[in-house]
């Protein structure tokens, strides 16, 4: 293996991952990962560029970032890349009104945006609200489309919360895919143009990113197709069984 | 297209679908499909040998048989091969111990199945009990598992009762699946397993039979892939749009 010196070469930024890398999610708002709150602010000092590509779905940017200072770190709305401002600026573009399947946590990103008489659906890691009554609900508003369009922010399996592993988007995302026959388009990682949005933020080329996730797949892969290079840290779902 | 006579030579015995066949389900128990009863009626005065071939797997088949009955139709338990007996059988030869996720109302059904100390997943069309914690429980006890056996009660997109189109079993199944990167069992249709024992309990050959549904995977494919003749009805969920 190489020096990290020579794996780094040409890195000039930094992109982090939060739920796993940072904190573990929770009861009572989770808790921070051992070593992480130092090891940011010492990223902070350096001269690389910080930002954090987060596919965090339950909550809007404000809440997730206040909760996140609460635990100690030192992060502010404006650097975090995140989906549901990425879905609001697509749905706005394409002139789609969306049937909202999503925690109420994050319903405050989609105050602007037109739901009346919804001609696609949006679906986020709405945890309880992921009910039969909510699953069906969102299957028939597809059903009856006559181009039935799909929006998911991520398509992540599960994630580590303090009490253990918890189903995210991604399987509700495939069961909607397989009941009505379609593909949903992911907005989140590992979206190409998601890791490019967040590159763009930054002013850097993929060449010069480092991404650093607890995801096999969502972090690691993603950012590596992207031309970017990436590194997987072993708290969060990290498990010795699933690296591939 | 050739006459009905000439298509159906040979055929010696019928294999009915249920649930959009004879009857819609929905609240108070659903309700005929028109000219049902008395197309069962003519079926069972003819030579025919009738057999009822459903995935039904929200109730037990005593309580299929006895609603079905209410509603006017012949049948009795005897005739009507379903999953979850199916499944019932599987467990014990393979010594499976499940972690169950059902409708309350088949749960009869796996009285003298072990339940303890669980070594596989059973999902079936759990309606309601599809809520987030049920299927974060079973995904769970998978994750669990050196190696997980997920046996699945058939994996239907959706089913129509009176009140509209509901989210079935498959969705579901496809859910666990992705989240824990393994691939289910299927009992009921379309797998073949399932059609050869409704054909050996009638006594006939593949060839001897035709499948009747408005499924046109787990029915129509599914039967014909098994050799046997398959039509679909106009009922259920038959829609136009959706013949592939």
């Amino acid at each position: 293996m190489a020096a990290w010196g020579e794996r780094l070469a040409g890195v000039r930024g930094v992109l982090l991952d939060i739920s796993g890398v940072l904190y573990d999610g929770g009861e009572g708002g989770g808790a921070p990962i051992a070593g992480s709150v130092e090891a940011l602010a010492r990223l902070k000092r350096s001269q690389l560029k910080v930002r954090f590509c987060t596919n965090e779905s339950q909550k809007s940017r404000g809440d997730l970032v206040g909760m996140l200072r609460r635990l100690g770190f030192d992060i502010s709305e404006g650097e975090v890349t995140a989906p549901a401002p990425a879905t609001c600026l697509i749905l706005k573009e394409r002139g789609l009104r969306p049937h909202l399947l999503i925690h109420d946590g994050v319903r405050s990103e989609f105050d602007q945006i037109d739901t009346s008489n919804p001609n696609c659906v949006v679906i986020a890691d709405a945890g309880e609200g992921f009910s039969y009554q909510n699953m069906n609900k969102a299957f028939q508003v597809l059903m009856e489309l006559e181009n039935p369009v799909l929006l998911s922010l991520g398509k992540g399996r599960y994630y580590k919360e303090t009490s253990g592993l918890m189903l995210d988007v991604g399987p509700y995302m495939k069961a909607l895919e397989y009941a009505c026959g379609i593909e949903a388009e992911v907005v989140g990682k590992p979206s190409p143009e998601f890791f490019k949005s967040a590159l763009r933020e930054m002013g850097l080329e993929a060449h010069q990113a480092i991404m650093i996730g607890d995801d096999i797949m969502g972090d690691v892969s993603g950012a590596q197709r992207c031309g970017m290079r990436a590194l997987q840290v072993r708290t969060g779902k990290f498990s010795p069984k699933c690296r591939a």
